[in-house]
């Protein structure tokens, strides 16, 4: 099956339950990989917090030592962090780059906990780590409320992986493709999309773990992953995990991926299942072409407060 | 009829047909205005071109040297502009805020022609004219193919005006409510819209008179619109003309106003219609205050490339 071939990239969403039992979330998402794997996917996501509930009082007791990029030419040691183990032998074994959901992270300088997602490439190497930047603290009345701060620290930088050449011995015109990373409530911040789609970065792809829940769901998360898209047109695939009833946050579902031309081109419902796409570089670049909203920008405008007041009598 | 009472104000957008005769366009437009001000509408909109067919041909043709605001406390003379005049005069008669949509104007200083927007106050004042800042030129292969910069000129300045206290002699709790104003395919770049939201500007509700086609309007109209109100929490009213198959360029149409939650609360379809909401600055505060992006916004992350380095391996 040629899936990279030419200027396309097969991706997957793996829209997993849950288990509580951390043995049994991990055993699962493997499961989820390598099928997958089996659908030709070359880049493939798990949803945030697939290996723990997502629930303050849950991370700090789920919550493992994570390596950090360049530290770890060696294996994962498993004795250290289980996830980033599976995660890493994953990846290798099937040559893949593995974008692996996000995990509570205890860090081992600090001790503070985290909301992290780990990349691990095709030769198992971890290729990127993104820490949250903006905790989701949110109070809507008959809603949802969350505090991610009464447990959580928030990361304080920007994450982009770029893919290599020979992706299963194939030509690979996306050699070099970067790919962002986010963790759900960090869709909200237009801000940090732009600045992963924009130079030094440069991102045609954003990858967004993440678990909205039935309240913001249904209102806001396929307007967020779409506009993010459009706005900066590039791909971005948004992975939930599955709806689970009994849980205490119950996630919404629905893992998409949208165009640089804003339409979803692959969806599922609320159940546990896969979302697969073709990411076709030639596509974005002829959006960018037909309307070259990149280049017509004009940021000498956007700051002209002074100026304003010649347009305005009061 | 109590329509601007507590915290509320009523809008409309006049979502109407463009006659090639402008006298003819100019009094359909009175003939809807005058229809929203029975509907009990304090700010009324007119959509993009609402006195020209949207046709570079016809912007030479069409345009008009118009005022600037601070230089009309007298009447507009409508021997220099028949369109300003009728404006005024309908702002004047009803005690309403008008937008009046956009027209072609040529400028007395330089000859240069704009794509511009005027707003006249319950008073007749000119309050603000806002000159679109980002031109439609793009090539959309099979869909569309437009240069508005083969005869027009940009705009160079952010645009917005506030609304005074005691609109028709009853207590108003806008006072001060501040508006943005932008034109079509200025809707396409965040960074103006999201300028327009924060301070200086602090604007609550964004105007768009606008014009998009049968290729980017099914694709694109509603998402940007939501986009923009959800991502800023701002109210968002975008305004069309009405579908009209025997133009050249044939207008979307689909008039809609969205909430800060990212919701349509009015729509209309291609045909001539009025489309009326109340603009709820409580629904504006509860929004912010149950999910407080505008708080949460991490800007020293945003411009971090150096820090990047420190979350990948490549």
């Amino acid at each position: 099956m040629s899936t990279s071939a030419g200027n396309s990239l097969r991706i997957a969403l793996c829209q997993v339950r849950v288990d509580p039992d951390k043995r049994v979330a991990l055993a699962n998402a493997q499961h989820w990989v390598e099928r997958a794997v089996q659908e030709g996917a070359k880049l493939v996501v798990l949803p945030e917090c697939f290996n723990c509930p997502y629930d303050t009082s849950c991370f700090p007791k789920y919550a493992e030592p994570l390596p950090r990029p360049g530290t770890t030419a060696a294996p994962c040691d498993t004795s250290v962090s289980e996830t980033a183990g599976v995660l890493q032998k994953l990846a290798r074994a099937h040559g893949i780059y593995l974008v692996g959901g996000s995990v509570p992270e205890r860090s081992p300088d600090d001790q503070r906990i985290y909301n992290t997602s780990l990349t691990f490439g095709p030769g198992g190497e971890l290729l990127a780590r993104h820490r949250k930047v903006h905790l989701f603290d949110v109070d809507v009345p008959g809603g949802i409320r969350f505090r991610e701060s009464d447990v959580l620290s928030a990361g304080d930088s920007l994450t982009s992986f770029a893919l290599r050449d020979g992706i299963d011995s194939e030509p690979n015109a996306n050699a070099g493709l970067r790919v962002g990373v986010g963790i759900c409530y960090d869709i909200r911040f237009p801000e940090m999309a732009t600045a992963m789609a924009r130079e030094p970065h440069n991102a045609k792809l954003l990858i967004y773990p993440g678990a909205f829940n039935m309240t913001t769901g249904p209102a806001h998360w396929e307007l967020l992953i779409r506009a993010r898209a459009l706005d900066n047109q590039v791909f971005v695939g948004a992975c939930s995990p599955a709806r689970d009833l009994s849980a205490t946050y119950t996630a919404y579902g629905h893992s998409m991926i949208a165009s640089p031309w804003g339409e979803v081109i692959a969806r599922t419902d609320e159940r546990e299942s896969l979302v697969v796409a073709d990411i076709d570089l030639n596509r974005l670049e002829q959006v960018r072409n037909a309307i070259p909203v990149r280049k017509q920008r004009r940021p000498e405008v956007y700051n002209t407060a002074q100026k304003a007041a010649e347009n305005t009598a009061t």
